[in-house]
């Protein structure tokens, strides 16, 4: 477990962190786990998605079970219910909303700190890695479920020396639901 | 990602559950890559317990800053410690302490639920699989920076059609602390 030692260096903690320390390094395990399986970075970011998007479909059932929350009018209050109720539920973080697109269709997320990054630096040789792409593959898959399609990425990141890190989303099409057959 | 729609089944939900379902979710994730990587469950359960060695080494340093726990006085305050600080702190749940042996080397702690396994069924196929072995490498991980050497292993698990989880904790020795080289 080598490379484990170079990924984490304790970096200062979260303010008010929730008692998610387990978690993170779990997850760090799970990123370490992928890297050694995967030829390149580019295939670890696609696979830590995928999975994402898996617990997403279901993390959502416990979702609206948890927050009573209903369904939203629009894309604006979507965002401010990922941001505000879901993050906070799961990450103990309140990320804000900003830089709209003039159509309302795309948002950014911003994390002052991303829990998911607490112990961690990226080794040299893992430049391309997108370290916390499971976030984005969670609410693709968690938006699907409620019949949205977005498109989900990292436009910052704290791991790549930016100063915050943020997650795009872009609104694709709202899905169709599949009717029951003979219930129309 | 077949096997993974085979583990998860809604299974109820905890009482008063913490927002973990992120992490559970994530465990998951991890323990069903392992079970790709690896040619049998005798290997993931030692690979889980590595990798949780790990994150135990970590996490005490986490765990002493935030609950100001100083040296235990014994291996009975240090049961005590794990239980109704440690599990609490990180998995929301206080475990019972019991079926002490006569000497006192040796507990259990009972879990009534384990929310690593909320949404977890097993397959057929992995019958031998310990799937929560990352909280036994924690535990060794993370008592042996505090120069406590224990065997920790799973007794019961529900997993397994058992009505509790158990793990079961046996003191082996206290590890000297070497002392700086001229600091005698």
């Amino acid at each position: 477990m080598q490379s484990r030692n170079e990924w984490r260096r304790m970096k200062g903690r979260r303010e008010g962190a929730s008692n998610s320390e387990l978690f993170t390094l779990t997850y760090g395990a799970l990123v370490t786990q992928l890297c050694k399986d995967y030829e390149n970075d580019e295939e670890v970011n696609k696979q830590l998605d995928k999975m994402g998007y898996n617990i997403g479909v279901r993390l959502i059932e416990d979702f609206l079970a948890r927050s009573s929350i209903g369904r939203c009018q629009d894309f604006r209050e979507t965002a401010d219910v990922i941001a505000k109720v879901a993050f906070k539920m799961y990450l103990g973080i309140t990320p804000s909303v900003t830089n709209w697109s003039p159509a309302g269709d795309e948002f950014s997320l911003i994390l002052e700190n991303n829990p998911l990054v607490d112990f961690v630096e990226l080794p040299d040789n893992h430049s391309t890695l997108v370290y916390s792409s499971l976030l984005c593959g969670v609410l693709r898959g968690a938006l699907e479920m409620v019949q949205m399609a977005v498109d989900v990425r990292f436009a910052q990141d704290t791991l790549r020396g930016d100063s915050v890190t943020e997650i795009r989303m872009k609104f694709i099409k709202r899905i169709e639901e599949n009717l029951p057959a003979g219930d129309e």
